[in-house]
């Protein structure tokens, strides 16, 4: 229980990030839709660690087997397995841990449930395991473009203190995917790859937030009362490691507003009524009302950092340690591809719900 | 799809505003505990409406009938369905919006959805429909206590830009009771109280923050990936009505700090290791860690202003709106209960989760 | 865990056989559809015991009273909560089952798992249950007969070794209802009710088989490879209380035949291929080919019967019986409805997953 | 949807028959078990066809490779991903079937419902797929084995109309793996090979039952109503590929009973009480009771023979085909060891189900 995400389209992932590989099974995929399967690679490589001096330099090539569900790039409407083979694992860092719990890590924790764990790379809690989010994301994507014209954008939109200035509603892909670390305001880009060298250099790490916009949702998706959109949507974010808050629209800057300030007037549109702001963020109700949905994500700092540090081992005695090993300063360049993943799955799930009662009479 | 919440202990809810009731069914509820019915009684009480000019004036005696699964005050283990029969139900009020969208209602989205919508009382939308909720979360609290000395506290934390002063480590159930509106700051209570009396005669609402904390739950909770304890807790807090946000432990304000001040070490404790702060909010990698909970949840500001307002009807016309009936010009002081009851419903279903698989060697 | 029956479209009922009421709630029922509500509870009275000297004389009314979902005869695509109260419940003649375990009933086994039983009236276990199946059924019918001329028939096909003539391809419903025993073959139907007469004499039970087909079903309905019509349909039937077999087209039979006389030539047909024979029973490879879909299903003499009886008691020791109550001699004319009501929820739940993925492209 | 079995321990399988590998996701899995990996290896060869020259002549080594979940044999408690490579397909004998419907296979089918299938060796409708549940199965068993001496045999009972004697209380496996055709009855498994060369040399195919015994199983597994345990049996014996029918206990014979020779005398017993007769075959009210589960599964007559015969095409056109390829005479030797693997899946699921209710008070 819990490695798997989707009621209709559903993402079911299995992997240790130094076992032998991770993967999937994605669920639910409609059938006869023809995949862009290097443009999954090419989305999965936005994650792949190694690719500046701002990531862990594990070197993966995160390659996709795909093991079934699709014939001539196109879906079967069975299920899509595949694998992504751990190449360049590297457990020797990590065997100073296998005791040990390091602060602000799952070790404590997943002893504490499982009371045993794969220690070599951080086992299941691994970031690793998103790399099988992304495949089922980009699927999901394909999916959702071939009913509607869906774009999902995330960015990094803070780092610690640094703000980016993005306009949600012109930002583009080409303008997140330029800069090194995923902000679209190269001024602040540029700062924040200042701030992530030097919290680096001190051997520590940085949080932030990532913001997230998509456009082209049809009114319609979402299912009251548990499975709000935005609670899916927020239950997909929290998810994601490091992930530490959530807010859909207006969110908690919403708070000090008045209803009067806060709600969002009706005016006509074509071909359904649109309203004059977004506050709802997309959603009224928790089913999508045709504005882009819109949201933000903190990321807490990376916990392992190159410091002596105390902590306490299996036997609850006190110990020092002083990690080694690959890690991000900052996890968050390569976790907007992550967010739009679950943003895409979460998304194509409530499409195929709809398409199930939708115009039965 | 979606009236559904939890995997082995669910509770399943139907019913409009307007309707002959609103219930459930708490399926999964484990046998043999004695329940406290009138203290269940009693919890519910808390959320019903007509206790104070702070809130809606419909008079419901929201008195639950047990329809099954309990004998002598016991669980069997069989499900337990229960109604809450809508007494004041007036719809005269609705009328002008059978055909109108209130703004930042789920009018519109339902009527996008479903095709038909029932337009009174906001049918389906209505948060009337967190009563059951909150018959739930009192059965989980129930459950939860018998294996664990588990206390959930949830209070008004702010009102508009009005800020409580709380120490997390110290808030008692009776400070937080105390108050008219459900904050354990007698200062800050009062300086709220005052501003929802202002909005109130303005005929405008007002937003704010819940903050909560759950004391008592050992390390272990939770599943990993999807099913994180936080993940399943955003997904429950932005469940209900007017939530926008929701942050766990550090949350946004995690997101400017550095990994070397957000770290909780670790420090021998009795029976397992403690931490000596707690950023992480109780749960690390999905986990429990042993350490409270504590998390916010955002609350715009209630929808229905008693302003005339401009919108469109259901042939995309601009059409005019001025909102009578019964609303609460702030919805938090009724919903620190539903935040304590979707928490309960959601720790009883991964303690029970754990159960499954813990010890089995 | 236990309760609930389908993926979309999901049956979740509650109650005891003597408590307030037994109910459920109908999820992921499409919106829009004109419901026949008298229609509904003219098919639960088909249930409805003291019908006849051949049924228990428990007086119950049975009226299904509506709490969510519909407005105006109109389903809202809400959860359809309904309840059925208990009026005539006379719980005298089970108190000597307290602590006794009648046996082959479920009496034994409730306790080892839950470690309580409601003794009254057999409490969860009793078949008083399928009350709330048979309203699950007809909507889910009448879902159905939106989208396509579905019929769905059940009868008595045998009663011990009395054995109908019935020609599957040309049975009607109202020769099955113009039976008082749901035997369209009217030799046999005589027969029957002499030997139900007979056993009941006896102070005995007697099981049969009854026999089904649904008719006007498309092609292309269930899901490869656990979710197969077949193992569904398998699941529904067996979750009906004192069934034992199931068996789909060729059945048991088909067991002694060759692949060469098995097999079911397609021919060309209008709009899509049919066979010229239908051992498969209307389902290969566990999706609808089009054909008519037929089963049988087994049920066992009832428990319950009116002589005396060695058994245990809760301390393990030899204790007698000698029941008293109210019950059927034979299970079979009141399941028939049961059993069309199973099928029919079983088919719009897969009817409904195929829309999700339909035509998509 | 349809690729997965099971609510807390659940097997997701994916995999064409000619595709690049079957596998799956085994999860809900305890952690600390310690696995016997070469034992489930020499489980899943009891299924590898080219075994005999009663089997299909397909070379498959069926290696399953182990892709995470487990260290040092040890379970962790997280999804176990495996795959089995296809190595020996040849798809060649396929080709003529790629627009012709193969007479009661899925060709027509997957077709109708999906609108596109994977020809090559009958795709995801193959009964190749089945390796993935004998690997999910042996898992299953070896965690029973922790916690109850479960055992589970499954053994040809049929071949067309030749019948073994077999007394279900004293069968052994050895009985049972002795013989060419997994039939202990040395005398009917001479008659049934000498059947099945016979068929085999007329081009034809034959079915027959297979029976089942499932012993050591406690009191109290199995979840009412709709989970009854025979209900997931039922569904989970009715998804393997040419099941056709599912006894439990007296089955079909049973409805010849009357209640007084049905009824299963209650004795004392240690620990707790026994019956005198099992004609619920193990299980009451959904429930086990303590004595030994059977049950028989009725399976079709392989459906490819290599004889001519006609059929429709894509455009419900007359054509000819003459079946080649590599395929069995009869599927049941086979099918035992499948047959017990779902029935351990079911099993098991239903032990950690009841695990997580079980002595909370």
């Amino acid at each position: 229980m819990g490695s798997q995400f989707g009621h209709i389209f559903r993402l079911h992932t299995f992997g240790e990030s130094h076992g032998r590989a991770i993967g999937g099974i994605i669920e639910g995929c409609p059938p006869g839709i023809e995949l862009d399967l290097e443009g999954i690679q090419q989305t999965l490589n936005r994650r792949r660690p190694g690719q500046s001096n701002l990531t862990s330099p594990r070197k993966e090539s995160d390659r996709v087997e795909w093991l079934s569900g699709i014939i001539d790039n196109q879906t079967l409407g069975t299920p899509i397995g595949f694998q992504i083979r751990n190449k360049d694992a590297d457990s020797s860092a990590y065997r100073e841990f296998k005791d040990r719990y390091r602060p602000s890590h799952a070790d404590f924790t997943t002893e504490a449930k499982y009371g045993i764990r794969d220690w070599r790379g951080g086992g299941r809690a691994s970031a690793r395991e998103t790399a099988a989010r992304v495949v089922g994301g980009a699927i999901a994507l394909q999916v959702l473009q071939t009913v509607a014209p869906v774009e999902i954008l995330a960015w990094v939109n803070s780092v610690g203190n640094i703000q980016a200035k993005v306009d949600k509603k012109t930002v583009t892909a080409t303008s997140i995917l330029k800069s090194k670390i995923q902000c679209p305001d190269p001024e602040a880009s540029q700062l924040m790859i200042a701030r992530i060298n030097a919290v680096k250099k001190e051997r520590d790490t940085v949080g932030g937030v990532i913001s997230a916009i998509c456009r082209g949702i049809p009114p319609g998706w979402g299912d009251p009362v548990f499975d709000k959109l935005e609670a899916n949507l927020a239950k997909a974010m929290l998810s994601i490691p490091a992930a530490k808050g959530f807010e859909i629209g207006s969110g908690f800057s919403g708070t000090l507003m008045k209803g009067s300030e806060h709600n969002d007037t009706f005016i006509p549109g074509n071909p359904h009524p649109t309203t004059t702001t977004n506050h709802s963020g997309g959603i009224q109700g928790g089913i999508s009302n045709g504005m882009p949905i819109y949201f933000n994500v903190a990321f807490k700092p990376v916990s392992t950092i190159f410091q002596p540090q105390q902590t306490v081992n299996k036997d609850n005695q006190v110990q020092s340690i002083n990690p080694r090993g690959r890690h991000d300063p900052c996890v968050l360049p390569r976790a907007t591809v992550i967010v739009e993943s679950m943003a895409a799955i979460c998304l194509c799930d409530h499409m195929l719900r709809q398409r199930a009662i939708k115009g039965i009479i």
